[in-house]
């Protein structure tokens, strides 16, 4: 799949293809299962025009069916092509003379076959799109539905008979299989504006959709099922019009796993681009990610329902000791405080809660309460005026209509004057058992299936709304004097593909990194005068064009204590790359003083395919490459992402000083990262891979004692991926 | 609560209680929503006998209504009391006197309330059960239901109207709520048996009532959900019945965390135990653990219907390319293969897969293959014969009655066929909708609401059956010679609570643990000619009665390169400990060889107040720590364990040997691990806890250069916790 070079398209060139007022449908046929027929079955409650196409009918379920869009008074919003793929592209060609808002294109055998001349004719639609301005979903793609609409433009069975109460989540999907069994969410309360599907996106992508929600004041969150990670620059792009709307995008990517990423890429052509990259590029864009289809659907349900959050502090009203007790596991998993009331409303509960149930939070406020209307209304009104918690939690055990009739709009009522969230924990494995839809309708209750889910999105949202607090957007890393990014390059261009050592160093140097001071001669007699002006232990590295790793060869000696061992290690190196790398390019010695460090640290990037350079930071050593402790982000990171870089190392608080040991100053720290990602950043054309392992710290003192660039192989043939 | 010092009861015992043929209702009234009243709803399907009693009225709902139990022509088999807290203890002595089987005590109130005198009342429960031999369910208890005899004996409003299909899985919750919440699952499909509620257990508890239903034909898998451990020795007792009869019993276990457990304990006074002992218990026991509700219920019912596993690897057929790519991610979370089918299984797929489909596992067969029933079958039946798979995991993306009523008597009876488990994945978020009951009350389909679920269980599902066929019941680590015990306990006998170095690796090496040579002397002088035998550098402690922790002292010194070097160390020691512990006791010089290493391993013990002794095994050092890379297991384990718990550390691949880096011998390190367990588990009833840190490894050397013993407080004044 080529880059797509273009910024988002705008909602309002997309509106006539996702709001149109008029729809035609090319192919149209009264034959039961056809996609045609179902479309149209599926637009029983919409009320703008519906145009019939077919020369082989003049009418079609009782409609009067045309011979060609030509033949309409006037070029409808949305074409659906329900043609099959060897017709379509002729269609769409016809809707786009016509002058025709959109096209949905539903037929599959296209480039997700694999087949050069099916990607071929992919492409000539993707043109279309391009030369005539009417927008383009799919090929393979099952449409959309616009609920406020009742425009059911997919060919799914049964959207009409679907429940569609006034929607608040926008819901994007690049599978369409996938977005509709989501969309069947409506029959148990959820309650979706529109349901936007990709398909192979020759044109409009599942971004494109999403950004078209981020702008609908009726989507209140947005939900979004990706497979491929899209392209950088428009998902950035996104966050940006996220955060300026303040609408909360939630995500839940599959094709996680290498085997799955790779499933996706022969699926749909696409460049999966690392898991590694695509969370840095979720983190840094503020997305909200979801770890499930359930987890998905209900985390943006409550995003669109709560409003943000007065306290972190959370109070959970269970009328079993059971749910009480499962609410503190997840809580703590999560960690959510569940702090004690303030003394007026531990008062209100110590006089309503049983001797046999609990009045401190979490409290098992007893089904004696939960079925008196009195003291159910006091406990829930107390612990929502109480400026400890910023959310009330009422797992429910049983389903029951009843019930819910009564204690449902009483929960509604007073989160609403508490501008607070109550979140409904649905327990009872009769799951969509009465009682259930009527609390997930609710506009003031979050509705979830799971206590573990209940407080993840709670810390999911406590989360988002600290981050739109805290991060000011404009900061993205630091700039880079242009005239260095000049000097870089140039001493770039001089390089084999394996920056020598020297020049590694000299690169850091350049962009402001601290390296080791080193001695470059080029014979073992000019290290004799190199080392009167040092003092021992020195380390002695022998560096090779082109030879990334010295350790393997013996070209890395430390601690070596007096003249004569620094001479004899020179010369066993010289010995062993005439042994082991006959015919390599001359070298030269590299004499360093050996820093010291409480730690070694390891600095890193690798540029991915789709979001660029990602860097990491971690300690160095074997353990650390075993457990895996290193924290990546996308290049260029500010101070704060980089503080918070730090924060996710598991070995944080190693370097914030353990066990009385010295730690290292973490600000500093956080500026090196700060400025290596600023490198990164300018160099990613460039350089795909370096390394500064290890940086020797304390305090604040970091040194960069090795150094190794790998520079990008040249373009001028681009390998076709 | 105190130990319950019994076995489990037998299920005979239970049956009067559990399966009656008669139930008294004590406090019978026809009042709405009075608990008899609703129990009295509750047997509308029941076909045994049924009184009611109570003084007041002759008449209640159309039935005669007695006096008394004694009025009665013969003794029921369960009496249900549902009588206030005041009441309850007459009603149960009198159901005991009058020779019923058991009885459910509804009412709240009892130890629960944390009143002294409400513990002594339930005590008073207790002596009845213990006195009479019926057996008594509660107090503060749900009640159960016997589902095959319509027996609804609980206060919940609503059995009667559950759908109850033949049931396959038993119920059992210490918590009535949660197991009540479960029960409603009935209406989508899910197929119990019975649901048994525990309650404050003044007699009869969860562990007990599991094992009633390891020994129930009917419920061919038992679902758990515990909130306090029990006891261990019962829970062990439980385990072997369950391996005897091959019955997978599946554990949610609540209060995991360390509010939770608090909260558990103040809520039942029951003591929790740690959450890693009980995790130990649970592993040794061949239990399953779930670590929700839903995946309880899901898994509960997947092992009720599924044969022993014929091959791990798995076959994934779905209809959307996204649900094949969910798929691919959680078998790879998993650990779940997913090969490619044998050449004849392949050629059958190509044949009807098309071409914007997929033919490759995870396949993708499209909607096109799904709507025709011919293809469906050729694909399915394939895949279930080819011998690649163990499983077939259909993802269901939406609801549809039509098509499961075509589809699942299909696959029914392919996967009944090939003996092998179908697993219905059930993507659409319409939970209940259409076609999903049909799926899940198949006897042949496993039904999942969750891709990451459904791939979960079947990696329990293999690793349950290896485990029953590779791990033999009988080795539960190795014999100790009662002579060493009893020199052991002897030489512990005369030592502090922090028992001295010297002693305590005396006490090691009693066990077979090796232990760095060392010379005690008393005074500076004797160091000198201690000193004429042993080779520098040298390791010099000073070991004083009480003194735990000497590094902080001072009084560890390693690298000493000579005599002098030795001599300044242990003065130093001495003025170290008239400075900043005055008054200690005596101590002794212990003079040590500098053991070397290539790693530092710890061997520890911990005594959980329920599980008693719980050894870990990891790595020494800082790093470690922050990584908590330990693998704990109660004592004693055997080799097989032993090597699991080795296996389980992320510093497996260390160990092993990494780059080319040596590792140890891990065979003898899990002989290690077993003879120190077997001492810990010999020591069970002296020491709180041991450590063994450092232990140098190197190839097959371990030698352990510190030892600290932690003798358990005397027993004479036992605290009430």
């Amino acid at each position: 799949m080529p880059t797509i070079n273009r910024r988002l398209y705008a909602p309002e060139s997309l509106r006539r293809l996702l709001a149109p007022a008029s729809v035609a449908i090319v192919g149209a046929s009264a034959k039961p299962g056809a996609f045609s027929n179902r479309t149209l079955e599926n637009l029983a409650n919409y009320l703008g025009e519906i145009h019939l196409i077919n020369p082989r009918y003049t009418e079609v379920s009782g409609r009067p069916c045309h011979a060609s869009l030509r033949a309409l008074p006037s070029a409808p919003d949305c074409v659906i092509v329900a043609l099959p793929w060897q017709a379509a592209l002729d269609a769409v060609r016809e809707a786009a003379d016509a002058g025709a808002g959109g096209a949905i294109v539903y037929a599959s055998g296209f480039a997700e076959t694999g087949l050069a001349e099916r990607v071929a004719l992919q492409s000539a639609m993707s043109d279309i799109a391009r030369g005539s301005g009417m927008r383009i979903l799919g090929p393979n793609c099952l449409g959309i539905a616009n609920n406020k609409l009742g425009a059911g433009l997919l060919f799914q069975m049964g959207y009409a008979a679907l429940q569609h109460p006034p929607g608040r989540v926008g819901l994007v999907s690049q599978s369409g299989a996938l977005g509709y069994a989501l969309l069947q969410g409506a029959n148990h309360g959820m309650a979706y504006t529109h349901l936007l599907t990709a398909g192979n996106s020759c044109d409009v992508d599942t971004l494109d959709l999403a950004h078209y929600l981020v702008h609908d004041a009726d989507s209140r969150s947005v939900a979004c099922v990706l497979e491929a990670a899209g392209d950088a620059e428009r998902l950035l792009e996104l966050s940006d019009v996220a955060h300026a709307c303040a609408k909360p995008v939630i995500v839940y990517k599959t094709a996680v796993g290498e085997a799955a990423a790779t499933a996706a890429q022969s699926h749909t052509g696409s460049l999966a681009g690392s898991s590694q990259a695509f969370d840095a590029a979720m983190r840094r864009g503020g997305f909200i990610r979801a770890a499930s289809l359930a987890e998905l659907t209900e985390m943006a349900d409550f995003f669109a329902k709560a409003p943000p959050p007065q306290a972190p502090g959370v109070a959970v009203m269970a009328t079993s000791g059971g749910a009480a007790i499962m609410c503190a596991d997840a809580s703590a998993d999560h960690g959510i405080v569940l702090p004690q009331a303030h003394p007026e409303t531990q008062a209100v509960l110590d006089a309503n809660v049983p001797e046999f149930g609990s009045a401190r939070n979490p409290c098992d406020i007893t089904g004696q309460v939960l079925n008196n209307p009195e003291a159910f209304r006091a406990c829930a009104s107390s612990l929502l005026r109480d400026n400890h918690y910023g959310a009330l939690v009422l797992p429910q055990v049983t389903a029951g209509q009843a019930m819910a009739d009564l204690r449902c709009p009483l929960v509604s009522s007073l989160a609403s004057e508490a501008g607070k969230p109550v979140c409904i924990v649905w327990l009872s494995d009769w799951l969509e058992g009465p009682g259930a839809a009527t609390y997930a309708r609710d506009a003031h209750v979050g509705f979830f299936r799971d206590t573990d889910r209940c407080f993840r999105t709670l810390a999911a949202w406590q989360e988002w709304h600290l981050r739109r607090a805290g991060n000011p957007r404009s900061a993205r890393g630091e700039d880079v004097d242009a005239a260095v990014g000049a000097q870089a390059r140039a001493l770039l261009s001089e390089q084999p593909r394996v920056v020598t050592e020297q020049a590694a160093k000299r690169l850091a140097q350049m962009y402001g990194l601290p390296v080791v001071t080193e001695h470059a001669v080029s014979g073992v007699d000019q290290l004799m005068s190199a080392m009167a002006s040092m003092s021992f232990p020195l380390v002695l590295k022998y560096d090779v064009p082109g030879i990334a790793h010295k350790t393997e060869l013996g070209l890395v000696r430390v601690g070596l204590e007096n003249a004569q061992e620094v001479e004899v290690a020179a010369r066993q190196m010289l010995e062993s790359i005439q042994l082991r790398a006959p015919g390599s390019l001359a070298g030269q010695f590299l004499l360093q003083r050996q820093a010291q460090g409480d730690f070694e640290l390891v600095l890193g990037m690798k540029r991915d395919p789709v979001f660029g350079p990602l860097i990491m930071v971690g300690l160095g050593g074997e353990l650390v490459e075993i457990f895996g402790d290193v924290a990546t982000e996308l290049a260029p990171v500010d101070q704060y992402a980089a503080a918070n870089m730090l924060r996710r190392l598991k070995c944080h608080r190693l370097l914030q000083g353990y066990r009385g040991k010295a730690g290292v100053n973490l600000d500093a720290l956080a500026g090196l990262v700060v400025r290596f990602s600023a490198m990164c950043a300018d160099l990613a054309e460039e350089i795909e891979e370096i390394d500064l392992n290890p940086v020797m710290a304390r305090g604040s003192d970091f040194i960069a004692v090795d150094a190794l660039f790998v520079r990008r192989q040249t373009q001028e043939t681009p390998t076709q991926e």
